[in-house]
């Protein structure tokens, strides 16, 4: 029986039930993920399965960077840029089996099976022919980008873009559609990051040319903001996000984040009080501006990024060398989301936490603003980049269980951007049947009504993002 | 075979026999709960299962409320006093299913079960049904409010009071015994709470009145507490409770806490200073008081109150706005009991954490300070609230046990101001019975010692409580 | 069938066999340890059971007097000298099945098992019994200090030694081998003291006559430490370590740590800011000692210590009064390490939490610094003190797989001062195999793999660290 096997994951014979009968009939919507949308936009074909696993122009997977250079392999291989296709992909091949009991051992296995129906296990003695057997699959149609999203029958993918964004390849793929609808979604982090000046009057002169108006005052970037939220609605945006180290909740004046805004301008570099007191400004009318259109707002928080400043320098961000943070939330995030409640401006929320010690304090924050306007109005997101794996799927599943209702959940999304790691929402389905399952099998649920746990189930899998986000 | 069947939550035969055999027989010692002293003594007959389960007056089950709301159930049902019994109680049966695998569902049909003798799953298509012979069996005297308490053979209940409480009702009761003993428990939350100081001098007033003495300084403040105390002493209490956002132990001196007492008489509110000084004095005052009395002392740490200001407003506290926080607790914590310990004026003390990260640091924390005179002297305690759940409570045991006497613990308590909470310690005995059972079933307890484990199940269920308390 | 079997703590068949065929077979390196080097010079002969157990002059096992105390037995029996070794130990022998769920029951038995055959269980019935038995045996040569390592294969012992020491033990042993090496690690956390000016004066005097050389500044601290690590090189260590509360990475100048020195020399205490600075340079500069002699760093982050200071004001530190400290520890644990990565003098690193919610903060910070040089050369330590139990270890062996590469984990150290806890190895290891047993079961690894996870297996056990340490 191969690894990847149909019951992989699924421990108790309800499980089996729930997921084969219930979870995995139901589309994708991944309301989150960082798919390029020129990729798709370009029905990318990819040179080799180098290029779609590892390394990618100055882009890679960094899970597997990290896992490769924990196990001794040198930076050529990876970023170096010095070696062959072949040459890298041998030195993950090598890695693999070191992997085990880490996500990238299943995820590798499931997208080998999924992807490629290869249920060989990828080691240095299987690594040529499997090399060999994908690249020449990738070759083919069938293995160009939209095809590849189209194989996992995902309905709905949401995208992440800056402001300034001019959404071209959006409109690319509306005009030209592959069943598989391609929406952008807000992400105006770089609006927010003052701390560096000079990058930030960059970034300034991009939105401002996008919306049309010169931005001079921290009047002038909301009014900005505001005509690309409205550009952004205009193209079927139903959802921002926001990468945070904390919640922001500071006491300040409108006067006050003017001068601060002026100083940055000035190329002064915020001190953190300042920067404390922006960001509780932005973020809050940010919210306010979401809550306005009907948006609903995703807040990740909890990275410390950068954390290698030598590696920084060498290769920029997001390369692998971001962390779990230890920031406290509670306190701020309450007041941020309190403000928003009195003011009648709270939109739907979901909060996603990086560290698991956050769980419980997240997942009651959240419910702490749920005001029976929706069901499930208020959502604890599933486990996010370093959580999600079994472990902090479970933790999540478990929080959000105790503490709330684990039935209104919006359920998975992949935060990737690779065109195969749909996988993951199987994953999480087959781990999601097997915690209930469980709990079934273990007299917790009552097993007469199977009849509704099936229904929960599919609601988490697919309804529930359904109804919550009305893409 | 019914849902909340004998075997309940026992997945083990050796769990069964200990739950069987030694855990159910055990009498119930309720040593912290908010019963409303009045409804005892009145010996309440409910209206109906709307009044005994959701909505009471002003008051009603927050769990509960939170769950309705966040399944889009509008306020107009909950708090708005617009509905009728019958149309609240049907949006909770909406929301039963919806509330699998959350307490709310397994705490529900053990009421049903064990106070009602229904057996059904509530749900809207039994909704009408089960409101109905609830309603029936309301309004007959095995139903009123003495007789459901005796009905779990609850020997003690320890009351939540303010040091101003007249303790009538604790005396009526005394006066008309009933089988199960009611004591009060000395909670004075009140009397620190000077951040706000028009609410504090009304405060002063009721407790001056109460004390035979006008409060014009802290040392009166501490004066007419300690008559209170006497009081309460003399009315049987032996126990103490603060709730605590986190621990107090800043340095200060006595004319520093008259002169922040003066300006709060003066209406100033305190700065964060001055704050942390107050309530670290009013805290050591208040365990010395507890420590020369031979009184217990509890702790209930880690809540973040009213976050939800519109709601605060409208409907105050204890609705459902309250959350996990994540202050820090070890260095306050530590000196503050290290200061009790060098004066040998430390009280038995239990330390309940509503974060559960905070499990081992409270655990060790409390061990710390255990010095040989009395078993179990410093008690890390069960899982509270938002952690009042199996999972929560699994983590409490393992925390306990790992890093302490999981044979010397004080066990369950409901913490709950319902007359039909009681089946909370059949859950926790049989959640305790699974953890222990499976020991033994895996080889990590020696099956030997059946004898020894099945007194130790019943010391956690009754007998060190007993012992601990004295009452 | 006894408790402690063949197949204690192995829940599957997969475990088992893993454990018999792998794990059981391998040597022991125990990296860290707080072994006594005279002690081992001398081959200890105890005195008895009591001696080896419980109390040896001012030392002895906390773990056991913590246990005692919250049993209720009074110091008297442990630090207080006035007890006959029989009356302390028949209190032990009472409290022992009050232990049961606290790895203290499993050391006890497995200890008895393992050291003396004795499978009984230790209680008040059978104590006089094991009590003679253990004494007689103890009074042979196979029970003395050195037999007692060998009968582990125990292939070296790192012991923790201050820079002052003259290491005239480990010459001792060095010229007398008996068949394990006993090599000394370098543990400054003296000379990092100075909130104490008065006994860091004294330290100072110590340590300058160690290194032929006066004290007078920062500088010659340096230069002396520098001096006593090459001494310690030359004696064969290729390690250090340090106990913190928490990271230090405070930007200083070293004219301001002169500064501060001087005041501390002068006899004026660092204020908070102070400390900060000095202890982030201090740490700086040992961790570029060592990198630049290629030995690995180990830090134990989270104890909060001596937090009784009555007790510590009559029997000193290490007496059981610590407990798991709550700071946060990513921003600066991040920021020591970029620097030392940024400088390239990063040594191989193992961190070690104390706070069980730090587990991914701490592994996510070592696998940041990477840097593809040494399989594995960023480590995640295991479980440590409080957390070397069963479910600490559970969840260290969790984070650190789903996390990072779990194959590359250099294993298990005692970290104690007993001769007889090297069945905590054993412990580890039967852990270890259940926990990876389980994963092939539950059809997590691939049965078909069983040879490289038994490989996997070994190196965790011992090839690892062989590899990494290369002693």
């Amino acid at each position: 029986m191969s690894f990847i096997n149909d019951n992989f994951m699924l421990q108790t014979e309800t499980a089996r039930r729930l997921y084969h009968e219930h979870a995995s009939k139901m589309p994708i919507i991944d309301y989150h993920c960082h798919l390029v949308p020129q990729q798709i936009a370009e029905n990318i074909q990819f040179r080799d399965i180098t290029q779609l696993w590892l390394v990618d122009g100055h882009y890679g997977d960094h899970y597997k960077w990290r896992a490769m250079r924990a196990n001794g392999v040198s930076e050529d291989y990876l970023t170096g840029g010095c070696k062959t296709p072949w040459e890298t992909f041998e030195k993950w091949a090598e890695t693999v089996p070191y992997t085990m009991r880490n996500p990238l051992y299943h995820w590798t296995h499931l997208e080998l099976s999924r992807v490629f129906g290869i249920d060989k296990l990828l080691c240095p003695a299987t690594a040529r022919e499997i090399f060999d057997e994908c690249n020449a699959k990738l070759a083919t149609d069938p293995f160009r980008g939209q095809a590849l999203i189209r194989r996992f029958n995902v309905e709905v993918v949401c995208t992440t873009d800056d402001p300034a964004d001019d959404l071209r390849y959006h409109k690319m793929i509306a005009a030209k559609p592959f069943g598989t609808r391609v929406i952008p979604a807000w992400r105006p982090d770089k609006a927010m990051a003052i701390e560096n000046p000079e990058a930030y009057k960059a970034y300034l002169g991009q939105l401002g040319a996008a919306a049309g108006k010169e931005i001079d005052s921290y009047a002038d970037l909301i009014e900005a903001l505001k005509i690309r939220h409205d550009f952004f609605a205009a193209n079927g945006c139903k959802l921002s996000d926001h990468g945070l180290e904390t919640f922001y909740a500071a006491d300040y004046k409108e006067i006050e984040i003017e001068i601060i805004f002026k100083k940055v301008l000035m190329g002064i570099a915020p001190g953190p009080r300042e920067l404390d007191k922006f960001r509780s400004a932005f973020l809050h009318d940010m919210a306010v501006m979401d809550a306005e259109a009907g948006w609903a707002q995703q807040f990740h928080v909890g990275a410390i990024r950068n954390n290698n400043s030598k590696m920084f320098k060498a290769i920029g961000p997001d390369t692998g060398y971001d962390a779990i943070h230890d920031l406290p939330t509670a306190a701020a995030g309450h007041k941020f989301f309190d403000r928003l409640a009195a003011e009648d401006r709270l939109a739907k929320t979901i909060l996603y936490c990086l560290n698991p010690k956050d769980n419980e304090v997240m997942m009651t924050m959240a419910y702490t603003f749920n005001d029976g306007t929706f069901p499930g109005k208020m959502q604890f997101g599933s486990g996010w980049w370093f959580l999600d794996q079994e472990d902090g799927m479970r933790k999540q599943m478990n929080a959000l269980s105790t503490l709330g209702l684990f039935s209104r959940f919006v359920g998975m999304l992949t935060d990737s951007r690779s065109f195969i790691s749909y996988p993951r929402h199987e994953y999480f389905r087959r781990i999601l049947c097997d915690v209930i399952g469980a709990d079934v099998e273990n007299g917790k649920l009552p097993a007469s009504e199977l009849d509704f746990i099936g229904q929960m189930v599919e609601d988490i899998c697919y309804n529930n993002a359904r109804n919550y986000f009305n893409f």
